[in-house]
């Protein structure tokens, strides 16, 4: 390759510019990588050979030499690759490439990583859902991780906020505590762009000690029509997603919905019927996704091998969530707890139920906030976190 | 009959008197019924005849006449009949009886009933959860209960606290309201109790609004063994079970077991996966049942006509809605009718001609019996009397 003016190797270089040619997607790059094996055997045909399968003006920008942008681009790789030897580049033909991957009929050609390669050859299971999701799904999520990441799984998710980052950082907590599982986040940005910003201090997090993966060319900003191409590898890229928290119409529905059409579990966790996010998860069970109450119904559904995860004598405390809670609190405390149930409740309702004063009842409720036994929801409404 | 020294019936005092003989159970029964036609036939047939079908010591007893105890008991119930218009009893070969439960293999010969009995003609559906229901958990029976009924079905339960008692609540409100739809409580004690005592004025508003059906003779306290025998009952009565909020090993998750053995559909409401009586709901789920969201999801799924409740001609609602126009008889004993002709046939080449499970075609071939259509012969083979 005669572009090669940079530190990285005429193939990996050849790779970098197929992935990089405007009109060569995912699926015309499979179609030529088939008829000429690798890369630089593409830019080595004529743009004659070409026409056939790229069509005209695809073939003749191939049979060209590389343009003082894409020189430019694969420079700017080069270097990144070069700034830390946790930046790698994965591509079709390497063995490091996600073997769930291989089985989508638009593979990405190329992929941009940075942390531990080698948790792509754990089992995986993707956990997503809402960005605005309610304390308590948040909780479960993260509680999901920790269980599957401890039980050797890696959590792959989109690092968005909500569901995404709890999910995250629940198996990096897992990952930091020894578990085998860690995490992987797949990003519809540039892998060296921290999008949402306040996911900036998981971000670092994830590429030091899970992985972070994008197809997409270095600098490239959040934009819209990128995320559902990141839903598809996040999907691929997994045995199973299970889906906490989810309205209707989302790109946690639309990512179960292409894990289901090739061929993966979809898991969902139930709600309060009163719940709006709560609805897309039903939505799934409706169409035949796994109910999931416990790690234990994804492990005996995947059959994942999970061999002694503790001995009996180190129970960590606090993990027995449906221990009854409360019986510390002030009376009216309590009776407001026990009015209040695990569904979404109005203040009105709730004065009823609990039968007390509304001022009362705000100063109560306030209070089991502050000591996070009650979440309060978007409509004033409120539900126990426990 | 000799001891017809009451106001009843003979026929009627002989089926009171089967229902009271000790040792004769709905299986043996339904046996000796097959055998004899109706109840006086069997009390005028010697031990001798009886002896194969009931036993030596139950042949005697049969054949002998009735106790003492047994002629208290009829007449009582004859008094009872006498106190109310609204009292009454529903044998196997009354047109009122109910078809669901003559699929059982043990129907009850006899039932005693207080209210409006044309709410057995109507489409049912049970509603059944726990008795320690969450408040909204009772909220949401309530409200199904109410939607339900507005959409013209009947709601059967078992008058316990918690959920069957909301969702018989919902249903007499939407009744009082104009629906189309009542309830029915099956009561576990004889019917003339009311139990648990807190139900009173519940109870006294089923009685004269919607209908209350126990098998058991009036008298007949509370105890444990007879609540498993009314969840068959509900379950036999409806064509779908409800289950709003149930722990996992409880009664209303047998009520649903058994519904979905005899072939109706299992509807779960979901909850929170933190919340002990959601769990009932997700174990059913996990095993086939529906999750339900709304009113609207059991109304699909039981294809129930939601068109305008009254057409201004007066057509009367919720008539016999599986007879084919222009014939007396349920479809299936139609279509066993149908299957049947003037020649001896026997019940393995029936089933298959009628193409129907065996369970459902003894409960219609029983019925076609008692209404005099066929006859059984020896050998287990029946033909067409007319």
């Amino acid at each position: 390759m005669s572009e090669a003016g940079t530190d990285l190797d005429p193939e990996r270089a050849a790779w970098l510019r197929l992935s990089l040619t405007p009109g060569v997607g995912p699926v015309t790059a499979r179609r030529l990588l088939e008829a000429f094996g690798l890369p630089d055997a593409i830019f080595a045909a004529s743009a004659r050979t070409l026409t056939p399968l790229a069509g005209e003006p695809l073939a003749r920008i191939l049979a060209a030499p590389a343009t003082d942008a894409q020189l430019t681009a694969i420079a700017a790789t080069a270097h990144w690759l070069a700034q830390s030897p946790s930046h790698h580049l994965v591509t079709l033909a390497d063995a490091a490439y996600p073997s769930g991957l291989l089985a989508m009929t638009d593979p990405p050609p190329l992929l941009y990583a940075i942390g531990r390669l080698e948790l792509l050859a754990q089992p995986t299971l993707a956990i997503v859902g809402s960005r605005s999701a309610t304390q308590q799904g948040a909780a479960t999520a993260e509680s999901f991780a920790a269980g599957l990441a401890r039980a050797g799984l890696s959590i792959v998710s989109g690092l968005a906020l909500g569901i995404d980052a709890a999910a995250h950082r629940g198996a990096l907590k897992a990952a930091a505590e020894g578990a085998r599982g860690s995490t992987v986040a797949v990003v519809g940005t540039g892998i060296d762009i921290v999008y949402p910003s306040s996911n900036r201090a998981l971000t670092e997090q994830l590429r030091r000690q899970g992985l972070v993966l994008s197809e997409l060319p270095l600098g490239t900003p959040a934009v819209a029509h990128n995320f559902p191409r990141r839903n598809r590898l996040i999907a691929g890229l997994s045995r199973g997603v299970l889906v906490v928290e989810a309205a209707v119409h989302s790109g946690s529905l639309i990512t179960a919905r292409l894990a289901a059409e090739q061929g993966r579990e979809v898991f969902a966790i139930p709600g309060s019927i009163h719940s709006p996010v709560a609805k897309g998860c039903h939505r799934l069970i409706k169409d035949g996704a796994k109910l999931v109450e416990s790690v234990q119904d994804i492990l005996e559904e995947l059959r994942v091998d999970t061999a002694p995860a503790r001995t009996p004598d180190r129970q960590p405390a606090g993990e027995g969530r449906d221990a009854p809670v409360g019986n510390e609190l002030p009376e009216l405390q309590h009776r407001v707890l026990d009015a209040l149930g695990h569904d979404p409740v109005g203040l009105d309702q709730l004065c009823e139920r609990a039968g007390c004063a509304a001022g009362d009842l705000s100063a109560a409720l306030l209070e089991l906030e502050l000591a996070q036994h009650v979440e309060r929801l978007p409509g004033n409404r409120y539900q126990r976190l426990r």
